[in-house]
């Protein structure tokens, strides 16, 4: 099992038994959402923003317009951490002591690069497919034009750490005597009914890939 | 209208359209969450950690075991953004270039501090219930020794703001007239069926702040 370095920066302290170092664990969590928290420095200050990524390989890509501030400040090759995080659960206990999340979270840290003019197309087709898988061959395809007016960042993964919880509370023995009911309410993400854009021009069905998702 | 400072810190750069610095949208966005992302430096470097989070007025709390290597950092004040995304919809338009994601975002800048002793408690409540309305009046409160155990920051929020995108596709004006269909696929969190706690000792009714929540 290929597993990513344990080093001061990537090991889980808090609870050490939940941290995960396997790149399999990593990847699956990364794979399974769509927006990560990536935090970079600026002037010594933290921010933290929302963005969209694809992985392939040990490359996390993300893209944005050329005049972002995020983009701006990352292509400088600064360190990022970019974390992500699903919650699966609220782990209700019989003291408010032991109420937590049942969660999978990832750490990635690493620096980004700016992805070379050749390599665009590739990257934004892998943060796409990662967005809704089959939307690349549906619909127009990047131009000139737009590929020039979008950075694209490739952020290698120096190292990474997962973070899981799940399963039911655990209680102080003698609190399972109380009367209180205990257990984990699941949280679940799913997809409404697609919206018809209301500026469409003629009835379409509802493309492939997003019939796939929704079933 | 209650409105936070816009300084060079909280001024959204990209698409200035899509930010908000009214306290009202901000809290809405904080109050429909129950995990952030709080940013932090260490040696300069950027650290990004999921954590549970309750709001009063303008103080965000955040708590975790005396150990935590975040709350141990954050404790001696050093500058914190905490980020929270609210994942809304994907944005499927008739071009790879303008897909998009519909979301609701809260950024917030502030400084932590810790909270003494006898303010815990009501700091505590206040994470617990944004976590689960209603489960603080059904279980254990907190012994002397817990509370010892546990440290509490709170985060004052020195400003904020929010980022919102919402609505359908918009296209190039001529890429309408494309064969392909477009609109908005909603992302929506819901709970599944309680859990029941397969340790519990006998059977008990599940509780009302998780029956208020599953309907």
């Amino acid at each position: 099992m290929e597993t990513f370095n344990k080093t001061p920066l990537n090991t889980v302290k808090r609870i050490p038994a939940r941290g995960r170092y396997d790149k399999e664990t990593v990847f699956e969590i990364l794979d399974a959402a769509r927006v990560g928290h990536v935090g970079f420095v600026v002037e010594g200050r933290p921010f933290v923003i929302p963005t969209l990524y694809g992985r392939k390989d040990d490359i996390l890509y993300l893209h944005g317009a050329t005049t972002s501030r995020m983009l701006q400040q990352l292509e400088q090759g600064i360190p990022v951490c970019l974390t992500v995080t699903h919650e699966d659960g609220l782990v209700l206990a019989r003291s408010v002591f032991h109420h937590s999340m049942n969660y999978r979270s990832a750490m990635v840290f690493g620096t980004a690069r700016i992805v070379a003019a050749e390599d665009k197309l590739e990257a934004l087709r892998v943060i796409t497919e990662r967005m809704m898988p089959g939307r690349w061959d549906e619909v127009r395809l990047p131009n000139a034009k737009e590929l020039k007016a979008t950075t694209v960042l490739a952020l290698e993964i120096e190292t990474a750490s997962a973070k899981v919880r799940s399963g039911p509370p655990k209680d102080d023995a003698e609190d399972y005597e109380l009367p209180v009911w205990a257990g984990v309410l699941p949280m679940l993400r799913t997809f409404g009914p697609p919206e018809t854009d209301p500026d469409a021009l003629r009835e379409e069905e509802v493309s492939e890939s997003v019939r796939r998702v929704t079933g």
